[in-house]
């Protein structure tokens, strides 16, 4: 198996998620007034690693951080907008799904990373629909095949023009052996219910369905002539703006360059700090409270724009662990900390609460959930330290609850007279971050009984310590000075020891109980199916149907069932 | 990877999974008044493949077949027992799992299967519980670590030796570097509840819980002194019963030997016909109608007993998939065909839903629910053949329903005289038999739109022809005589052409549409965690840990993270 390391193109040393509209080699984005174009025109030389071209609007990595990033935009820059096209700018082909040449040489790191990302950025359209009105129509002018379909999938309506030969697929498995890596199969069941054995012979069909078919087997909304094809997208786009129920606000706030300062070991953002213990594979992120108290008003919020403490943070943290994520596999374990007054967090989630009907509001509150959800399916050991002078209080209480394990210190360290450890909780740790199963994490955390949740919303506001915090079953563990140091470095040093795969699977079990959702499907049940046929010799062996894709040679498949 | 097949134990060429009391070599059956005891007591010798023993009551699949049919054979044959007892028969181990040499030197698709059908018997003992009234209470006397601990995890109530050493564990991860293979993880989360955190400490502890914290944990129901044990088995015993809602019924009904009579490229059972096309990579199964009318009262249907054609088919049904699961990797796909009057197979459904509340009639429901869903989670391409002479109606409709596809005839195929195909709902289609998502066939085939389901109900005891049961979306595809065998020749050849393990994925995926559940989760997500784990270097590599326990050699991990 190919899994060596590949290079970045252009002398690049690390995957950088920040971009801005500026940058774009592959979309273009154009607001007109409740309306804006996002058109799909990749770049076919500015691929992310070497090796490959980018043809016919197939994508890889950098493709898909210039779309999360224009998604970003739309909902902070551009709030007057209600209704998102998705759309190519090249003729006769919507997008060819995931660069196959690249995926053939990516390492398998890479590409469970890259689905993990572009599923998330595919989940990002989709909230931004329901959480936040503006809905995405897909508009496709010729072949969505792939993952370009798996786009599509993630629109509220799926428009195909309807000119004979125009046709959505995913020809994974038929053409290269493996399965739609970005939440295909299950949209196709759960979102747009198509019965099971039209998504059998749909999945199994190389060239995918057009026409009357596509729309029958409910694989799109509709197909649309030529002829009519702009009149129809303009009337669509009319219809979904007068549905939604996002405010026509004001000016939008823009998302100004992220300062960061790269040394080798270490990450400093401003709210965020990481540190890198590369000896014991340790990533430390140190997210720090505000340095003022909350504005004196949502439009002295808006005023402060991207400075805004908790939107800097989000944007901050969410850079912080896409970065380990793509850039540092060597990292096992990311350790939380967190550092100023608890009070002063508390206030900052209280001004939002108390301004949650101001779109800059919804929308910050939107990108935590968004950022918290990242953490949880962070594939490293998540802990988090809940130490002398800390702040996890409301909102930042959610990374702790996010962890694996939280360990919290019992009074103080001798010879530092920070303030014990406490642990603060609020009205936003009890249902305004939903994890992927839907839940909130307390409640994710009290499947076994409904009771321990609302002992634990009795003390929203209070100053929990440690032996308090432990006994509301918040913490997994509290220490006195004594056992602390050794506890911890024992605990890391074990999860640095076990098998880095073997923990991914155990993490992505016991971090999601409970419920499922369509989300919490693909990322939990589909993504594991892919991560283990992207291991499969018929896939990525010499003889395998990615391997062999385009050399003329026909796979060599091992014929037996598992 | 260690992918050649082991070679069976006393020069067996194949696995059989009917076996009987008087064969049992690991396990003994003890039946007295309303309670079972079934005490595990593995013949380390008595291994299924060569070059491994069975110690201290570890498990390889051979061990689990006889205890699949001891939980079968207190359905049928002890219909007045209302509790089992699950012990060990050995001093201080209660069960250590499954054979670590056997799992380090099986196939990888021997690995998937024996994880698949012990996951499948853990299920059959909760839903013998649930569904039967027939409750279980596991007595752990000593060490149950990994599947020794995933089997206590099924039963309904967990009693632990207060000893002082003896425990409860998940030692794979630590251990070997792959994950519980038999729900371990979901079970630990879902239905015993253990909190997140505590379940992350617990499955990376290699010596377990014991003690106050594995009550405390909820990882187990309580924990007795040994002097107090036998008294206290007693008193649950006799709670357990009391709450039992099985009836204190007369005489069972004996599980006779199966009639198989099998050649080179065929199985001939009686009311069931497997034959082998192994160049086309198929199997077809033929499933026979009744010859009979249906007796005349319950009684008389138990003085058929293992006869009365619903619990024949059942039986021998069961035991064609199951050896082809376990026997012909080779086959892509296993096409359902049947033959005999769809009157009389209504006939019986009638009769089963007259007699309901008869204890036998329920056991025979039970145990088609369960061979149905064994034919949702088989691994191969399924697709039923509704021809001219067939009989899906009813329970036998359930068989074309749980297929990828079905194809359908209209009319007749010239120079044959059979009646023209029909399909014929009855009540039983619309919720005795539930998937493991919890939803009936029909009602995950219409997942869309409910009134599809609607309209399938108002059909019910019609005699449906091709083109009706198309329109009513019962079937995939309807064709007549002249496209019949060529559009059937090209999809085998097609689907025997795709990389099988893409299938696999593939058909896991789509079959399991809308809700999930515990089982559900189990099959789809940790099966698919297990798998990816089962593949991985870091466990089955070289120097990966299932290859090197025992050794003395410490594992070598690859450090990425995925």
């Amino acid at each position: 198996m190919a899994d060596a390391e590949r290079k970045l193109s252009n002398g690049r040393n690390r995957i950088d998620f920040q971009t801005d509209p500026s940058k774009y080699r592959h979309w273009k984005l154009a607001v007109d007034g409740e309306v804006a174009t996002l058109s799909m025109d990749v770049d076919e030389k500015a691929t992310l690693f070497e090796g490959y071209e980018l043809k016919l609007n197939s994508y890889d990595l950098g493709v898909d951080i210039e779309l999360a990033d224009a998604m970003d935009r739309l909902r902070f820059e551009h709030p007057q907008v209600k209704v998102i096209l998705l759309r190519s700018a090249k003729p006769r082909v919507f997008c060819a799904g995931a660069n196959i040449r690249m995926l053939a040489g990516a390492t398998h790191a890479h590409k469970v990373n890259f689905c993990k990302f572009t599923n998330e950025t595919r989940n990002g359209i989709e909230d931004a629909s329901k959480a936040s009105g503006l809905a995405t129509i897909c508009v496709i002018n010729g072949t969505a095949a792939g993952g370009g379909y798996e786009l599509a999938l993630a629109a509220d309506h799926i428009m195909l023009i309807d000119d004979g030969s125009s046709a959505v697929s995913l020809p994974e498995l038929p053409l290269l052996a493996v399965l739609p890596g970005t939440g295909g199969l299950t949209r196709v069941t759960d979102k747009r219910k198509v019965r099971r054995d039209h998504a059998d012979v749909f999945c199994t069909t190389e060239e995918g369905i057009k026409g009357k078919r596509a729309v029958d087997w409910r694989l799109v909304d509709e197909v649309v002539p030529g002829s009519k094809l702009e009149e129809t997208v303009g009337k669509r786009a009319r219809e979904f703006a007068a549905r939604s129920g996002r405010p026509a606000a004001g000016r939008g706030v823009a998302l100004t360059p992220l300062k960061r300062e790269r040394s080798d070991n270490a990450v400093e953002y401003g709210t965020v700090a990481v540190e890198f213990d590369r000896a014991r594979r340790l990533a430390t992120i140190t997210v720090r409270g505000p340095e003022a108290a909350p504005p004196a008003s949502a439009e002295a919020m808006a005023e402060q724009g991207a400075k805004f403490w908790p939107l800097a943070l989000a944007r901050e943290l969410d850079d912080a662990i896409l970065d380990i994520r793509a850039n540092e596999y060597d990292v096992a374990a990311i350790v939380f900390k967190s550092s100023g007054d608890p009070a002063q967090v508390i206030a900052y989630d209280a001004f939002l609460d108390a301004n949650q009907e101001h779109w800059l509001a919804r929308e910050i509150r939107g990108l935590w959930k968004r950022v918290l959800k990242r953490v949880d399916l962070t594939s490293r050991s998540l802990v988090a330290l809940i130490e002398p002078g800390s702040c996890f209080a409301g909102t930042l209480a959610e990374l702790a609850f996010a962890t694996d394990r939280s360990y919290m210190l019992i009074g103080q360290l001798p010879g530092d007279n920070k303030p014990p450890a406490t642990l603060t909780l609020a009205a936003v740790n009890f249902g305004a971050y939903p994890m992927s199963n839907g839940l909130s994490r307390l409640a994710s955390r009290f499947l076994a009984d409904p009771a321990d949740l609302d002992k634990a919303k009795a003390e929203i506001g209070k100053t929990l310590d440690a032996e308090s915090a432990q006994e509301l079953g918040l913490v997994t563990f509290a220490l006195d000075d004594i056992d602390w140091e050794d506890e911890i470095r024992v605990f890391l040093e074990e999860r640095a020891s076990f098998s880095p795969d073997g923990l991914t699977g155990l993490e992505a079990n016991l971090r999601f109980g409970g419920p499922e959702t369509m989300e919490s499907k693909i990322f939990a049940r589909l993504t594991a199916w892919q991560n283990w046929i992207f291991q499969r010799p018929n896939a990525v062996g010499e003889e395998g149907a990615l391997r062999r894709y385009g050399t003329g040679q026909k796979p060599g498949f091992d014929t037996r069932r598992v």
